[in-house]
């Protein structure tokens, strides 16, 4: 015999699949569902409805965006400052400086760095569509920002090593970032003195 | 400018309404589920759908139990000794004991507990519908397994006082719980210690 009636069973399984969301979290998330309001049920199943075939990827800078999109609001946006890119390893890192609110320049996803250890190559990563970007003219300045782990390490070498030949300034985000975190974590002042304190590579 | 595309924002807007969940994990978990296997979404979306319609109220003891059931599956359940009754707040607390696996009686729901500051009085809970229980005869114990807080101490000396004309041995779980703590969130081996030495009130 289940401990919970099916359907509310159903929900806290539902939940306990989601990351950092454990048994006790997930019954006391549908708990809470059962008793709230109707629209804190049926918003998040709206939400959830869909919600794949409604975004897509931008294909200039490979953060996510609107499906039926040509390019992202970012990339779109003749108020941003084109000729300075900062790179990142996936969509929530802009997220995270977007709300930081300091940037002003555009961006490059690269989805996800350098690890031997999980198998993924440099060819795996956005890096050589940076390249063409880089070569296509217009950006002075790569900004890298990378997790300061191992991975985003070496993925900024990476990088550094291939835009080389190129007449652009690379620089990495400041050490400011509490190293072996992740970047997503970050709080914003962090983000705001590694971006000012950002340095020649 | 939204930050995210508006179905993301979307979702993570749902999951910041939901307790304990702020605006970072909040987007953490939409861009997780952006990413996961399709089953992720789809089966959250199909456990919230008429969750609501599908659960409802046991008229014996008011435990949580499916809507078309005439009763829930533990006051069904011949097995269980039905002389034993142990009176939590909430039916997360049901979940909470059924857990630790020692308990082989049935349950009564308060729905809550007294609590002059949120106007909650005796009335507002399920104490009356206890009473008939015990007049009905067959029970020979109530545990009262209230949480070790001022509103569920108060809750269990209003139960004492309303039961004391019936020849029933009242005792309360033994203080092995934090006090001032919740029920749901205590472990296991807490709560059997509870069980085990609970004491004559």
């Amino acid at each position: 015999m289940p401990l919970l009636p099916e359907p509310l069973q159903r929900l806290t399984q539902a939940f306990e699949r989601l990351p950092g969301i454990g048994p006790k979290t997930a019954s006391r998330l549908a708990f809470y569902i059962l008793k709230a309001p109707d629209p804190v049920s049926t918003e998040l199943a709206e939400a959830l409805k869909g919600l794949r075939a409604s975004i897509g990827t931008c294909p200039v800078c490979f953060n996510i965006t609107l499906a039926d999109q040509s390019q992202c609001d970012i990339c779109g946006d003749a108020h941003r400052d084109g000729s300075i890119v900062c790179v990142v390893e996936d969509p929530m890192d802009v997220l995270a400086i977007e709300r930081a609110g300091a940037f002003q320049g555009k961006y490059h996803v690269l989805q996800g760095a350098i690890s031997p250890i999980e198998g993924i190559g440099p060819d795996d990563l956005r890096i050589r569509e940076l390249e063409e970007r880089v070569k296509a003219g217009g950006i002075q300045e790569i900004i890298i920002a990378t997790n300061p782990s191992m991975e985003g390490d070496a993925t900024a070498l990476y990088i550094k090593k291939q835009l080389a030949l190129y007449p652009v300034h690379i620089t990495r985000l400041a050490r400011g970032l509490p190293v072996g975190g992740d970047l997503e974590y970050t709080d914003q002042t962090t983000i705001l003195r590694a971006l000012a304190g950002r340095q020649d590579m």
